[in-house]
């Protein structure tokens, strides 16, 4: 019974890491894919490419802020920003579910339109199949992104060294908790919305005015938890985080309290993590702080050389505690 | 109740047609989508590139003479090869359904390697989600593919002529009646395997040899029929197939008799319709035989002026019938 796929095997947690190590990507090794990144990076006939894939099981289809054809297009999009590329081309992959009403799935056709307008990108290739009733959820998509690299920008997680500043571009764990309170009827005092939103504009408008950022990571499945555990593995550095200074919204904090969650495993789908040198702070929030989509940047910690692959928390009460990469089996189907 | 998805518009007929025509293109549209060919051609940064996706949905994952891994390989990586590129990296996004037994897993992973191998191409960007137990098919799986075209080489369905040879390269069929007798426990005197390969070597060659081929495809979904109506309509011609010339396994007819299936309307997963002048018939017949994939190839009809947009049969007994576009709801999940 244990040799079986589990729902956290899913989760972007250890699970998940466990899955990829031991089964999925031995057979397929190769050093473009061993880079183990965002976003793949290769050069193609000259040219100087990144290319990633994601596939997208949300449900429900629609949630407070968005819907899976948003989603489908940022997250993609984001990947390849986070790799310093620029999106250029989308391709997309419906498997329908025998029964979905038309009306839905023309509306998240016009949202992935719309998205795919609102970040500059094209849908290029597509394909849809159908499966019957019950075998699907209504909808699942995939889209695979491809961009062009810009020369001199390298921003692989194994980059981050001690003394840099660790900067997140705004609140933390909307996506994952707007989702799930759709999802479970859980109602807060306000409407949270997800955050997703495409970030190619405001990463490369951060990327012309400090070129030399050493990380960049969007902080999707596993939330921020498992991103900076995989950069201070990645990089073989500690990092701590500074609980007074982590940026999250009191309904979130609330959710997370009723259900048990960590803010820092819950997904953001329109968040940068930015890590660069000290030097190079000042400039970073002041280019984000610009753009609209970076307006609440803020630092919230800092890289060290110790303990290697670990990251800490400063608690508001003084203490440190481990944050640990999340197990995955918190949060299903929440991208 | 019409308003909703059907499976018959996931059989690459024509309701999958009007499907894209109505809802999921009129978005979407712009000039390199608009294309419409097995794989889309564009430049990014200077290299000229054919870029294609697909997903797959089929049931049983394993069947004779393949599995769900070697079909998402074979698949995508035909696309490209009919686009007259040279098919060079893979994405692969993973959708797997909780309770997949690991071991299969592992023998699909390890398939996708070998068929990957056997292609000369490499996966190098991936994504795993898990679904729920009753929500997904055990699994389905989305590979998006990127190649280099070659240069001076155009094979769009759009370039055929009147007077052109048709010519198929083995077998029609084999695929679509390999997977539903295994699905639907039929047996047949012998066993018949799905035709299932990648055609990049069989095509290369071909276009060393004879550059100027006008048009390739790969008849999968909806088979031969849909191809070359597609091509019939795109190209403004007419195509006339002779039925004493077409290569129909006997397990197949007899199958597809017993079935209401029309044998031309069976994917096949390793086969390419090949239409040039009828100058180049000879040489270019050769240069399939010489491979290992296109030992079986013949002529099987002929383009010509007349009627527009339609696919003739010239049958044993020396009538005409129309071959129409399918409708798409005979053989669900085929691919």
């Amino acid at each position: 019974m244990d040799d079986v796929i589990l729902m956290s095997h899913g989760g972007g947690g250890r699970r998940t890491q466990q899955l990829l190590r031991d089964i999925i990507l031995p057979p397929l090794a190769n050093p473009i894919l061993d880079q183990m990144d965002d976003a793949a990076s290769l050069t193609l006939a000259g040219a100087d490419l990144a290319v990633t894939t994601d596939s997208y099981v949300i449900r429900p289809l629609f949630f407070p802020g968005g819907d899976i054809g948003r989603l489908c297009v940022c997250g993609t999009i984001n990947d390849l920003a986070m790799q310093g590329a620029v999106p250029r081309y989308l391709t997309l992959g419906l498997i329908l579910e025998e029964g979905l009403p038309l009306a839905d799935l023309r509306r998240i056709v016009a949202s992935i339109a719309a998205t795919a307008a609102e970040a500059g990108v094209q849908v290029v290739a597509g394909d849809t199949k159908v499966v019957e009733r019950g075998a699907g959820n209504g909808l699942f998509i995939n889209t695979a992104g491809f961009g062009v690299r810009r020369p001199g920008v390298n921003t692989h997680i194994a980059n981050a060294r001690p003394g840099d500043a660790v900067l997140i571009t705004g609140s933390l764990g909307d996506h994952g908790i707007a989702v799930l309170s759709q999802r479970e009827g859980i109602a807060f005092a306000t409407q949270l919305a997800s955050d997703v939103a495409p970030l190619n504009g405001l990463v490369g408008a951060l990327l012309e005015t400090v070129p030399g950022i050493h990380v960049l990571r969007d902080p999707t499945r596993g939330g921020v938890a498992a991103a900076l555990n995989d950069m201070a593995r990645a990089a073989g550095v500690g990092i701590r985080l500074d609980e007074t200074a982590l940026p999250i919204r009191p309904e979130v904090y609330g959710a997370c309290n009723l259900l048990g969650l960590d803010p820092l495993a819950v997904a953001n789908e329109g968040k940068a993590l930015v890590v660069c040198a000290a030097a190079d702070e000042a400039t970073a929030l002041a280019a984000l702080r610009a753009h609209p989509l970076g307006r609440d940047v803020r630092r919230i910690g800092t890289v060290l050389s110790a303990p290697r692959g670990q990251v800490l928390l400063h608690t508001r009460l003084g203490g440190e505690r481990l944050v640990d990469l999340p197990l995955g089996d918190d949060l299903p189907r929440i991208c």
